[in-house]
């Protein structure tokens, strides 16, 4: 195991647990990625998506892009959600314009039940990505570990693709449960494992994203979604070498089951734009830290505009000295002019200092 | 104005008015639709979606299509959310397998500037459709008229067709949110006048689909859809010939907004799958009617499977007399097999009269 440099900014650990802090801090999803030109570059020399995401050079060197462009207050892989069941043996591959694919998807009971969790090695590019990555940050701001969800995979995994509707793996989901229900242990096994080694590796907090959560019915989702959430948080290591490990869980268009995702046990949950995080507050107390949720498509707006937008979610979520992470609640667009970024980070800094001293 | 015949199933307007009822009635989004072979054969004969709704004999033949089929308790107009913004000139068409489509969306401050309501006989097909519709009905149950909602028209108007992010009209409604309120002014103005001629020619209770409310961020939300839906229902006929005309408002993916949403004065609020009718029964009170909410995925599943889902959805509401209309929390997809539907109306029907007599 390495030794990693002392960390000079933890605001973002701290604000994960309840602790004070002297401002709000910031970070985005999806911010090493193709609205910086320099992530363009890398790209260029370095193929696909995934041949960024496998190689841990070009992974470090993207992820590290955004921190040393923005006072962000944390650093995130630089990975994809579907590096589990691409190891599981499904066959991940992206399509331009298209999002990702799978080549064997489970369509029948026999790959159901023939379905296995990776095998000892088939992630360790994700691991020793994490370690340089870790390693080249040099302490400047803590590292976030991140996978899909149970069911967000599970939603790859069966309907091999991206959907609208869902329909093939929600027949799947009522009409055998069994099979559903078989697929989505596998899963929370997978991702606690994946979860637990990218801490050893040197992964400062871990982030569960539930991209899909938000497209069951109420009920289907407790049961084939946070169930599974819980399953994996009650599975994580939630300390190293005595620092504590915080663990968040993002359910998007989740907002109105708020209370039950902050009942499974994580530090904190990520919220979407549409939520408002003054009723959310009130809602959980003091049980959770909350993150997000600037809608992305402010920063297509002026630099009034954003300033302005940011102060509301700022004030929104109140005069506290802790408990909020600042964050879009959705990943960036790729079509972000990146000085909104910048002004989007110093709003946030400025105002949640002032909101402090008021 | 035409003599309609009297109404012998009125369960349907009782349940909106919160007047007990014997069961709960039941009809879905969409019914009238490509999952049915008889709307195919129609279809064939009748060219594309809009060569239906522009023909009123067509578009009265479709809209009883379900209704002969099903034990249904309401029919509803055959025709599209954007009638209005094609009669506004903006030039609606269909593209196979991508939706509808603006050839002159408003793309400058000179494009929303020159924006005028419908002119006086451009929708006349549409009111032509209803007085036919109700005539052919001939008593069985209530047609209801409807129209999209303000924001929900300007999406398509600004974007020029459907989206999943919305960037070019979020950036005008942050960018240049006096631009975005007259739009959403003409558009709350002529969706009113229009409802209002939907009634006068016949129908007997409207809807209004904010199909895109749920994109909007927490606030957004309020100014730039409630607040016309609110003008909207505020400007619409409630009584006709001394008969209530009850009003039903549905934001999709608007479940958390569910207490702002009932306070705008309309009768009922629709909700999609995500929602718990029981807790927004106890958020909401004895202000509005529900409607809702099955998953439109469970129409996929085996009978039994069904008549578990619908049960749960029933139960959920609880052992009221009045006040639910059963529903899909979303238009029913074009694949479902059109005997999962008569299943699905069995079991409300049946499972609410035995919850009645418990």
């Amino acid at each position: 195991m390495p030794q990693f440099a002392p960390l000079k900014n933890d605001t973002f650990l701290r604000a994960l647990l309840r602790q004070p802090t002297e401002y709000t801090p910031v970070w985005l999803m999806r911010q090493a990625g193709r609205y910086l030109p320099e992530y363009r570059a890398t790209r260029a020399k370095g193929g696909s998506f995934m041949g960024l995401a496998t190689n841990p050079d070009l992974a470090t060197e993207v992820t590290l892009q955004p921190i040393e462009r923005y006072p962000l207050d944390a650093a995130i892989l630089f990975s994809d959600i579907l590096t589990i069941p691409d190891a599981m043996g499904l066959g991940l591959h992206f399509v331009e314009n298209e999002g990702p694919k799978f080549e064997r998807p489970l369509k029948t009971e026999a790959d159901v039940l023939a379905l296995r969790a990776p095998e000892a090695g088939s992630l360790d590019y994700v691991f020793k990505a994490v370690t340089q990555i870790r390693t080249e940050l040099n302490g400047r701001v803590p590292l976030i570990g991140f996978s899909g969800s149970p069911w967000t995979l599970a939603c790859y995994m069966v309907e091999g693709q991206g959907s609208r509707e869902f329909h093939t793996i929600k027949k799947m989901l009522y009409g055998r449960p069994d099979l559903m229900h078989r697929i989505l242990s596998i899963n929370a096994q997978s991702v606690a494992d994946y979860l637990n080694a990218q801490i050893d590796a040197g992964a400062q907090a871990v982030m569960v994203f539930d991209s899909w959560g938000g497209a069951l019915a109420d009920g289907a989702f407790q049961e084939f979604s946070l169930q599974y959430m819980q399953k994996v948080v009650s599975l994580l290591k939630r300390e190293k070498d005595g620092v504590k490990i915080p663990a968040i869980v993002f359910t998007k268009g989740g907002g109105h089951w708020a209370e039950e995702i902050a009942a499974i046990g994580a530090d904190a949950i990520g919220l979407d734009w549409t939520a408002n995080l003054s009723k959310i507050r009130a809602l959980v107390g003091d049980k959770v830290a909350l993150q997000g949720n600037l809608d992305p498509a402010i920063l297509f707006a002026s630099p009034e505009q954003i300033r302005a937008e940011v102060v509301k979610v700022l004030n929104a979520y109140g005069k506290h000295d802790t408990g909020h992470v600042f964050n879009l609640g959705h990943g960036i667009s790729q079509f972000t002019p990146p000085e909104s970024v910048a002004t989007m980070v110093d709003a946030v800094h400025a105002h949640s200092r002032t909101l402090r001293s008021a």
